[in-house]
């Protein structure tokens, strides 16, 4: 595999503190934010200085970290894991990854019974299990990875959105991570990112790691994708997920339905990439899953300067659902599965 | 009618020059650009402080008007309007009004014959052609007001793209004006507005001119279309036109294309209103409509600070055309023409 390592990591742990790169600030400024509470990541992660769903994941697994060594003076130890954990989980209520890594966690912490009042102890395995979580993480980005970059046929032109790579996942990526591969073994000839309004991570991000990963691209605004996919011959849609339903049913990023309906209408396909860790079982469709609606002002304002009437009213979720049978294929580490989903073995 | 006249005008002619609304400052700024010569219309044209195609076709008219005044010393009469109509044409390829306007007053000019050395008296002639350009321009949006308001059922949800009153038309408005006129009549419960990258026509004037209008309205980002379409149960999108060719696909708006494709998914209206000036009898399909290739430039910077990196390529189509068969209704003031389109008799 020839995947290159982006010299842009999302966050790394240095001295008992997580450090957070502001990707709000990128591609301008690469500038970390030095979290040593819990709080400060819960912050990062409800500000998006930190996103995309894996990344986010195993940073809301450290703030669980910091919370434990935090923990101060004698403590309802049940009561205090299952408050800091619930705390930690809504910062971004659509994520599973974070539900997902900070139960693990909390569930390892639990497992250890007697040693409950050493906390030094608990700080250590809660560590330690993040450490695997992160381990494995990066394992199951590179099968995604294979397994999606089988799924590219020769002579490619694929169009994502929002941001899929290094900075989302902490490690290669996912539908970004299949596309870098995939063009370095000479299978995509073009690339097309959507800039995903509101928050530019398409404009912004994606287009970074392209270059860090020498893959040539041409940056679209949103609404002009289903001009590409037609007028340019898209071959075929490759997106992230931010949590996935029993049955399929997909949440990511606002104008991933769009998307969806666009290449059912062209004929192409349209594919997921996402560790199974943002599968979750627990829902049997979309209906389920919770849309986060975020402030208005993230889409009246780009660069602190307004772009609307000051009372403009808006809407803003931050997700859309995206019906299974709209999904050609979900591709896991698990493997490469298709309509009608059923997620319920893995 | 209850239709309220917008305090916005994009242009009005005084003492012999045209003054154009700078749109690009709005909805910040009110600033008027005084034209004195006919490249300031152009020029005022290519950088779109003034757009949409009534509004261009009749200020493409007034540019006409500005060169027979300018005209110096002897010179070849047919060779000199030949000459300017196809500059001013060309500062927009894609609106067939500026077509329409410049030839119609340059087909009178020639109807005039003998005079043709008489350049005041040229030069109030073309004056005349335009204002008589202008009246059958507001009787015509008065007429596709009132056959679009018809369309439209009671209690609707309607979704707009770019924009399409006032501003856009030089009086009350196409797309917009119906919504507005719909509005007032009652029929209209809710109004979604496309913030339209790159020129964000949506999120500054569409915005504006509800405001003035006094109908409440939610901005969107362009990829919430599909979300809002499905979730909040839009019944119908109306969008304008730049070009319309014979079989009645339809050049609009890049982005015109993709709503197009959500509402034959979602099983909803697509209407185009569009004065019959729009309709190009000439050309046979859309693969005949020249799409107008705009700079990176307005993609990679918003209120003159960049959004992405410093090398990204971008693609900027202007346009995009949509298949006359995704089209519900186009909008005239001759009539409302449904699939297959024939205008080959208006």
């Amino acid at each position: 595999m020839k995947l290159k390592k982006s010299i842009l990591l999302p966050f790394y742990w240095r001295n008992s503190c997580l450090y957070i790169l502001d990707q709000k600030k990128l591609p301008f400024e690469k500038k970390y934010i030095r979290c040593t509470s819990y709080r400060d990541v819960i912050r990062c992660i409800i500000d998006m200085n930190i996103r995309g769903a894996p990344a986010i994941g195993i940073a809301a697994g450290y703030a669980f970290v910091l919370a434990i060594k935090e923990a101060k003076g004698s403590f309802n130890f049940y009561k205090f894991l299952k408050e800091k954990a619930e705390e930690i989980i809504s910062s971004r209520p659509t994520a599973y990854n974070i539900f997902y890594c900070v139960n693990r966690i909390k569930e390892k912490i639990l497992s250890l019974g007697n040693k409950k009042n050493n906390k030094e102890f608990l700080f250590k395995e809660a560590l330690k299990e993040v450490k695997i979580i992160e381990e494995e993480n990066r394992n199951a980005l590179l099968k995604i990875v294979n397994y999606g970059v089988a799924l590219i046929k020769n002579n490619s032109s694929v169009l994502t959105h929002c941001n899929t790579g290094p900075l989302a996942c902490g490690d290669v990526g996912t539908a970004l991570g299949i596309i870098i591969e995939a063009y370095h073994r000479g299978k995509i000839k073009n690339v097309y990112v959507d800039e995903t309004r509101p928050y530019l991570q398409g404009a912004r991000l994606t287009t970074l790691e392209l270059e860090v990963a020498k893959v040539p691209y041409v940056l679209i605004t949103d609404n002009m994708a289903a001009f590409v996919i037609k007028e340019k011959k898209v071959s075929c849609v490759i997106i992230g997920a931010d949590r996935i339903a029993r049955n399929g049913d997909t949440a990511n990023k606002i104008g991933s339905y769009n998307l969806a309906v666009l290449c059912k209408y062209h004929k192409i396909p349209f594919y997921i990439a996402a560790p199974s860790s943002s599968i979750d079982n627990s829902i049997p469709s979309g209906r389920y899953i919770k849309i986060e609606m975020r402030p208005a002002d993230e889409v009246k304002y780009i660069n602190n300067q307004p772009i609307t009437t000051k009372n403009a009213k808006v809407i803003h979720p931050a997700f859309d659902i995206t019906d299974a049978k709209l999904i050609t294929a979900i591709i896991t580490e698990k493997g490469v599965f298709r309509y009608p989903y059923n997620f319920a073995k893995i």
